[in-house]
């Protein structure tokens, strides 16, 4: 049933029409229920569409009791919505005919496209031409169309939405889905429904020819029915656009749950292959989640659980759980779940947490009154209420008390029922607004969620503070990998502090150098090609001036040796003092461009895997912030009686890295290590190199 | 219905009554079907046991159309299982009633004992006494009873197993269930009859006064209807049983699977006040399970697909899985979660991995051969075949070509329905005895518990190898905790390097002591109750001979000045040569007793949390595999172009530790750090103490 698109809103007219049409032509309806054509129209029908459905079939006169005209232009009256599930071959003289008629929105759900071989991609370029050119949009094609509950338009042949096919029928709610893959996008509906979960929009985008995933989150961060997006993510083609979608999901309390997928190297391979969408650095997808305060799900039913906590509960202030169980076992169990996941399950005053229940709930004691002690203890930000569902009595002989209770408080109150609830009970949690899960774990997670969701996002600057050179200057030449000499130049313009010392290419040279640095001296291979000089004994530490001279031809013969190559110098520095080594980067990452990067260095780095990605702009207190969630940050901090480092200097290093990405050419930036000294004592950038981006390709 | 006890097996007779009984007697028996009285008579007849049920209520000529008798003794027939639901201060009589009658086993639904107070303790105790004296077994008290679906014995009141409030009807099959808390057993069955997993027991202990898990494992390992048992634990009073039991199921091929609760401080808190159980260390029971090949779940429901996954699975040879989907996007997806746990999901030659079969189905391709070619690729150990089964057809209309594949391998194939699959579905399932899931991240999981069902427990040797000093001989004087000096001399008897180095209790003498060493030397105090030396500033590093008298006198000073204590001299060690800084120990556990530790070092020990116990006995190549299983132990075998590290010396010194905790009256060692020179290089043993075992309590 058509809405109004109400005024002032970024989306469209012809995208609204799409969600929310009057009358609805189905291009390749059948009167056979095991087609899509005829699945698709069956659906409209039974999940009660409102407006006129227009099955379009030049064979029958009526399909599922509705006249059909034998072609879209036979319709002769304004269509908003034409559903396309002929044959691939077939759909571009459809698209054209759907343009002469002034169809607003299509919608394929044909396969044989830019997902199958390079006819099918030409066939999709050639039906965006004919839609463009109509200024019509375009979902899919190779999807598995919508379903706008609230508005009862179920465009869709998912048996996962078919009452018909076994589906339960979906009550309209506040989450909305949003996936490029169909299947998982009505697989993600099905199970919340089964939930009780409300919906308001299920969308598929297939290949996303037109309409893709940030069309639709636009439309839905902006709905007036939906709280919650839960989105399935194969790839963006736009980072910015995504970033600028997410700070205003932020601004109006529309919260962005994502799954990415392709995380790992076999899923980021077949992901590619699937959608031709770049996978793109997982990592670089978690720094902008978690600046903007996008909510990440690993998993399909930690999605749905999520979506089911932020439908109903506002977030939670801290990480602090109370449990009152009806199983002593269970609300145990809860405890260990809840701190495994980093929350805490506090001793109260008065009463033991878990608070185990046994017995006296036999005896008809007045459970609500329990729960309430526990969401008004201010120890307290989330109460679990831990009990057993497959039979709703102790939910339902006090459901006064729990909706008084509920409605009186901001606090989450949640339940583990450690049984499979029955029908009664599910619908029992929805009415009373009470997330739910059947095992320890997901409660947990989802109140892990609920804390991250009510984390407060700082405001991050603007504007970079730091000055640099105006432009790098040393992009010319076909250079690639700038050396360590040129780019420790290029850091100290930048304001980074590396060891005190220069460039050499004579043994004497070298000495001289040493000499008027004074003191022990570091002395590196510099040769062309030659970026990890450790490994073929290119670096000599803790060198006396009277030895550089002979250090110098060591190195030469080493470098001709290992490597094969010519030395063309070296870079002679003062020793650093000793400190923590961390690693420090700047990079462009394909999907979200410039981003910064601090982890642990030394001889643990590998076994740590502790990293953290920041997308720009980069102030200094998001990057002490940045260093702060590193799992060393204990170390830095002073762990074992030992002297706290300079984290102010590596924020600061960080916000100079990010400058020198944000303004330059460069592809990727590498400060390793970097050795971050005492307190006050600032930090040295013991080792870097620099590469430029090259002219991009697509 | 009664079974034989077959010959030979370790269960008592009267054990074995008590699970397969041919009479049963239900004391409380009610009319009301609201009275666990009412529910349990009920639920006995509904299930269909096919013995004599005799209801014993003296009001009533009839319940469930059963005759009663007005007392046990009145029934005049022997009895196998009395079950007695009475209000608490009522059961001692029934019991003495029951001995009276030769009643076999007696089952205690009844609240009111141990779990509630002191006067509950003492009842129990009086119960106890009675029965044990008649050789009467006793379950419970304060248990849900049992279910032997075998035998159709719903001996229980649990709703989660009684059809008529909403349970689904068991299927018997091979995963039996044992849990201390009656709520969560039933709870495991409940979640896996609806997964249309098939059960032999499910038992739950409560109190555990006599029969407890124990008891119960050890007759599930030795049932023919039982493949798996599902263990939900809460503490154990006999460790060692334990151990033997999981190495009689690793003998016979019975898998088990524990869930131990308690894991988390207030976990284990809510733990010791439920039932009364020690929680003991976690690290000591996933010792015990890592040695005995018993699988750990941490979540009820993981614990249940476990189950499934043994229940219908041979092991997994290996890590590698092949994914066929019908979704491209749930390939990715799962293909995630392989990734996740460990997983690996190869690139095969001639197919893509994740294969995606969008439109191919659509097309009837053949789904099964597919999936047969995955299964026979010796590059893979386990495939899964993605799907939507809310519809059953992708299964179904294949149903023979799945059963012979499945049939024709012993390799695990497994289904991730992206959909909830319909109850056709869930059937044909069990039919094919196919594991699934619907979820990427459980599908996940079940392959990750088959590999570590897959992996060869190696035999580690029964004894010993280090010969000691013939016994511990400081035990006597009231010492409690050893100081450096003396636990270093310990060692060095025990064959572990200490720093050469001696004792002083003057200047002078230590300054003799340095000469006589050479060198420069670690000088550090010795006091009584100081432990934390470095704490106070309590060691000097690098010290020249000629500095120890000074160094001596400082020492004594900061002592005083910090703790306020009297050095009685002070420790003079030769400097030892640099490594990797390793903690090794050995404690006492009050469940499994001697374990050893070892784990990673250094300012980074805390950050990474990597530690390993290992129970005794303990022979060279157990301790090396504790050694490789370290998360630093890249960083020992070399990382980044660094010398290995000597891990055979450090394996050697665990066995030595070992060796220490078993013989001598140890309840813990400590050795921090210890430092792993380069291999061939030996370990040093830098910093010690011991702590004796004074006598126990309880």
């Amino acid at each position: 049933m058509a809405a109004d698109n109400p005024a002032g809103r970024g989306v469209s007219e012809s995208l609204w029409r799409m969600f929310w049409p009057s009358t609805i032509a189905v291009v390749g309806a059948s009167t056979n229920l095991a087609t899509y054509g005829g699945q698709t129209v069956d659906m409209l029908v039974s999940q009660g569409f409102t407006g006129r459905i227009v099955p379009v079939n030049p064979k029958h006169e009526s399909i599922a009791g509705l006249p059909t005209a034998p072609s879209v232009l036979a319709i002769g009256d304004a269509i908003d919505l034409a559903l396309i599930m002929v044959p691939a071959p077939a759909v571009l003289d459809v698209v054209r005919e759907c343009a002469d008629a002034g169809v607003a929105c299509v919608a394929i759900f044909s396969a044989g496209f830019a997902e199958q071989d390079a006819v099918g991609a030409v066939r999709q370029e050639e039906v965006l031409a004919v839609a463009r050119a109509a200024g019509m949009r375009v979902l899919g094609p190779n999807c598995q169309g919508f379903f706008n509950v609230h508005g009862s338009v179920a465009a869709t042949f998912s048996p996962a939405a078919d009452p018909r096919r076994g589906a339960e029928r979906p009550t309209p709610g506040n989450v909305a889905v949003v996936s490029q893959s169909g299947a998982l996008g009505f697989a993600l509906f099905h199970a919340g429904v089964a939930l009780g979960l409300g919906f308001s929009h299920v969308v598929s985008c297939g290949n996303s020819a037109d309409v893709d995933v940030l069309d639709v989150i636009e439309l839905l961060v902006d709905d007036e029915h939906t709280d919650v997006v839960l989105v399935v993510l194969e790839g963006l083609h736009d980072g910015p656009r995504f970033r600028e979608l997410a700070a205003r999901a932020a601004r109006r309390g529309t919260r962005l749950v994502v799954s990415k997928l392709g995380r790992s190297a076999a899923g980021s391979r077949a992901a590619a292959s699937h959608t031709a969408h770049l996978a793109g650095s997982s990592a670089a997808y978690d720094a902008v989640f978690q600046r903007h305060g996008v909510l990440s799900a690993t998993d399909l039913e930690e999605l749905v659980d999520v979506g089911m906590a932020l439908a109903r509960c506002a977030a939670a202030a801290g990480p602090r759980v109370g449990i009152v169980s009806t199983s002593g076992g269970a609300g145990v169990w809860l405890a260990d779940s809840c701190d495994d996941l980093g929350l805490e399950v506090p001793a109260l005053a008065g009463t033991a947490n878990p608070l185990d229940l046994t017995g006296r709930v036999i005896s008809n004691a007045n459970v609500a009154a329990t729960v309430r002690g526990f969401v008004e203890d201010p120890a307290l930000d989330a109460v679990v209420l831990s009990t057993s569902l497959s039979d709703p009595l102790v939910l339902a002989r006090e459901a006064g008390e729990f909706t008084a209770l509920v409605s009186s408080t901001a606090k989450p109150i949640l339940v583990l029922t450690y049984t499979r609830p029955s029908p009664a009970s599910v619908s029992l949690l929805a009415e009373l607004g009470l997330p739910w899960a059947t095992s320890p774990a997901r409660v947990a997670r989802m109140i892990h969620h609920l804390v991250a969701a009510g984390r407060v996002m700082p405001e991050v600057r603007e504007r970079s503070l730091i000055a640099g050179p105006p432009a790098l200057s040393f992009a010319g030449g076909g250079e690639k990998v700038l050396d360590e000499p040129t780019t420790k130049r290029l850091l100290r313009a930048w304001g980074v502090a590396v060891p005190e010392g220069g460039y050499a290419t004579s043994a004497g040279g070298a000495a001289r150098l040493a000499a008027s640095l004074g003191g022990r001296v570091v002395v590196k291979v510099v040769a062309a090609d030659v970026v990890h000089k450790s490994e073929i004994g290119g670096v000599a530490l803790d060198v006396e001036s009277s030895g550089v001279e002979r250090v110098f031809g060591d190195l030469a013969r080493r470098a001709e040796a290992a490597a094969g190559i010519a030395m063309d110098g070296v870079l002679v520095e003062r020793m650093a003092n000793a400190g923590h080594e961390i690693i420090v980067g700047g990079l462009y990452d394909e999907t979200f461009g410039p981003l910064v990067m601090v982890g642990s260095g030394g001889i643990y780095a590998e076994v740590l895997r502790d990293t953290c990605f920041l997308p720009l702009p980069l102030d200094h207190a998001e990057a002490t912030r940045a260093v702060e969630r590193l799992r060393c940050a204990p170390v830095l901090a002073g762990a074992r009686g030992r002297p706290a480092a300079d984290v102010p200097a590596l924020a600061d290093l960080l916000v100079r890295v990010g400058a020198i990405v944000e303004r330059g050419d460069v592809s990727e930036l590498d400060l390793n290590p970097v050795v971050v000294h005492d307190a006050g004592k600032g930090i040295t950038v013991l080792d870097a190199w620099l590469a430029l981006r090259g002219p991009r390709v697509g």
